[in-house]
Order: C-alpha cells, then sequence, then structure tokens
C-alpha cells in the first residue's frame, strides 16, 4: 500500500503514522497553571534526543477540534515540567489520566495519586513513579495548525530522579527492573518484557 | 537517586537518559551523498509528533570526538532522507549498520539489501523494510555542540508505503504482524511481542 500524504486524509495519516512508528515511550507530564493546578497527562510522541546537554521532545498536538490541551497551555505561561516515566505497575492509572478533565481539575488528585515536590522546577512529580526528569522549555515549534498537528515541546532535562530499586549494580537504570511500558498504533500497548541484547558492532 | 545535571559528566546523562527514556523505535535512516552513495543506519532518539503534516524528528548526535555522522552530512547538503521500519526479523543487520564505514562505502551494499526508489524524494527505501517513510527535512536544529549533543532533525513525511502482508483487515499496520523492536539502555533491545489493549478513557 501507498500513501501519498497530500492525497489522504488526516485521520487516515494519522492511524498509519503511529501503527508504524512505535513502540513509542510514554511521558507523563505534570506543569502547573497560573492557579497552581497540577495537570497531568500521559504523551506518546516523545524521546530523548541527546545528552550533551540532555534533551527531551514531547508533542501535546492540538485537539480533533483545534484547541489547545491544558498541557501546551500551561508551558506556554511556564516553561517547566516534569515527565514521570511511565512503567508496567502503574499502566491503568497512566491511561486514566488521559481523559479530558476541566483545567480546575487535577488528574494528580483524581487518580489518588500524591506529589513530591521538583528540585529546579515548579512543577511538582509524581510520588508513584519510580524515575521522573525535571525539564525546562527551550522551546516550542508548532507543525501545521490544524487537528492533532504537533507542538514540539523542546525541553532541557535539570535533573533525573531514580528510586534505587530500579538501578543495576552498575548504578545505572536495569531494564529488567524499571519495566517501562509504550504506545503501539490503535488501543494497543507493549510491555518490554521481551528484552534480547545486540551488542554493538 | 538524585542525578543533578550541571553536576554530572555527560557519559552517565546519556547513560541514565538511555536507561530511562524507552523503549525507543529505531529510524533505519537512508541519505544520499553528492555522489549518490548511499547511506544507512539506525537512530533510536526518533519519533512521531504530529499528523497535520505528519512529522517525525530523529537526531544525529554529533559523535564522541564532537565530529557529525555522516548521515547529518548529507541531510545538510540533502534535505531529504528515508525512515525504514525495524522489525524484528531484520535485527541483527539493523544493529550491524550502526557500524561505523567511511563515507564512500554503502552500508546498503555491505549488508547485501537491496534499494527502490521513492516516490517524492531522492534516496531510495530498503526492499527488505516492510515499512518506510518518505521525508523532506523542514528544520535541522542543533543543541548543544559537543560529544553526543543533539541535531533535531524535523522532517515532513511525503509519503509511506507499507507491504500488504503487514496491514490488518481495516487496512491500517497490524502491531501482530509488523513486529516493531525498539532500544532500551545499555546493550538491550526489546521486541514488541508482549502486546497488551487498553481503551482510551
Amino acid at each position: 500500500m501507498l500513501i501519498d500524504v497530500a492525497q489522504t486524509p488526516v485521520v487516515d495519516v494519522y492511524h498509519a503514522l503511529v501503527g508504524l512508528v512505535n513502540p513509542r515511550p510514554i511521558a507523563w507530564v505534570t506543569t502547573i497553571n497560573s492557579a497552581g493546578i497540577v495537570n497531568l497527562a500521559p504523551f506518546s510522541f516523545f524521546n530523548a534526543f541527546g545528552a550533551n546537554p540532555p534533551v527531551v521532545v514531547f508533542s501535546p498536538t492540538l485537539k480533533r477540534d483545534g484547541s489547545k490541551k491544558d498541557t501546551l497551555r500551561n508551558l506556554e505561561a511556564l516553561g517547566e515540567f516534569v515527565v514521570n516515566i511511565s512503567v508496567a505497575s502503574m499502566k491503568e492509572i497512566i491511561n486514566e489520566t488521559s481523559r479530558e478533565v476541566p483545567p480546575e481539575e487535577s488528574e494528580l488528585e483524581l487518580a489518588k495519586l500524591h506529589a513530591l515536590p521538583s528540585l529546579h522546577v515548579k512543577p511538582p512529580r509524581v510520588a508513584e513513579a519510580p524515575a521522573a526528569l525535571e525539564c525546562r522549555v527551550m522551546q516550542i515549534i508548532p507543525v501545521g495548525n490544524g487537528p492533532i498537528s504537533a507542538n514540539l515541546v523542546i525541553g532541557e532535562v535539570l535533573a533525573m530522579h531514580i528510586h534505587d530499586d530500579v538501578l543495576g549494580d552498575d548504578g545505572r537504570p536495569d531494564a529488567k527492573k524499571l519495566q517501562t511500558v509504550a504506545r503501539l498504533g490503535g488501543e494497543y500497548w507493549c510491555h518490554t518484557s521481551d528484552l534480547f541484547v545486540l551488542p554493538r558492532p
């Protein structure tokens, strides 16, 4: 099958793209609004891109009605966020926080999760997550301006919090202990249980 | 453990970051140089970020000696590339193409793979890959300028090629048929065999 993008409806392009580019790691992002209310939402348009400085990018796309998500509005007002790492033991609650709620309600409180203060940024991290990245926005780049269009939030990582019980003997995160989860196309997610090792050539 | 980035060596920051932000999908990227030689290399700093227009970002980081990878040089000269989708049946050969070879040698030929012409861009796609995205560079954003620093290559997807045998009954890519692979920290990779479904709330 050939999908010539210029000739294809956006929704079909979306489903083909998320069905091909995967598994996608999930940024479970905390931001705060001007009233101090904590927003928490998952984003699978997310990855790390370099280490010097450490940089992550995630994309709160415009909604199907073309409006901005609370996360994007919050970042435009206060350019700070925390990426909480998404793991298997919390998969249902992560999915639950993708539900749309009014900006005056906190997904963190609705999910009965707890906040811990960050070191360098105002948004808190999720106490129940085994790791979190404190980030400062470097730039926000809109790509397009219609439904499901990208907003590239480029963030510099200032600090990383890692529970000791997901570290290996070498002091680095251990994939078998951390057990991240990821998104694929449709309603599919995957575990990272089926690991294999390929030494760099 | 707390990693305060400003106080931590870059290599330690790198290993913590890739150990936490995962599983990372793998862009297996074809570019061409001015002599027409096809470069092929895998990049796990990669994801999709929106659908309208469809946009992907990947990052050929600067090498540990601070120099540019061939892929980045090629993209600076000709802003076109193809993302071939990385699947389980090709994992060893994908890993093999991460080996450094001189720019006058083609990883595609070394790996005895075959090229198929693209519709909208000059770089070819890998015939053996079950899907490929033809992309045009919108922007390249360096973040930092030392070893392992990011170069955000923002690409607009112009066309997608998908083998019919990885499509589901709904005409969309089927995760169980496509079987993408991904990178984690250290030398770990994972299969996407351990799938689960979570309906959107």
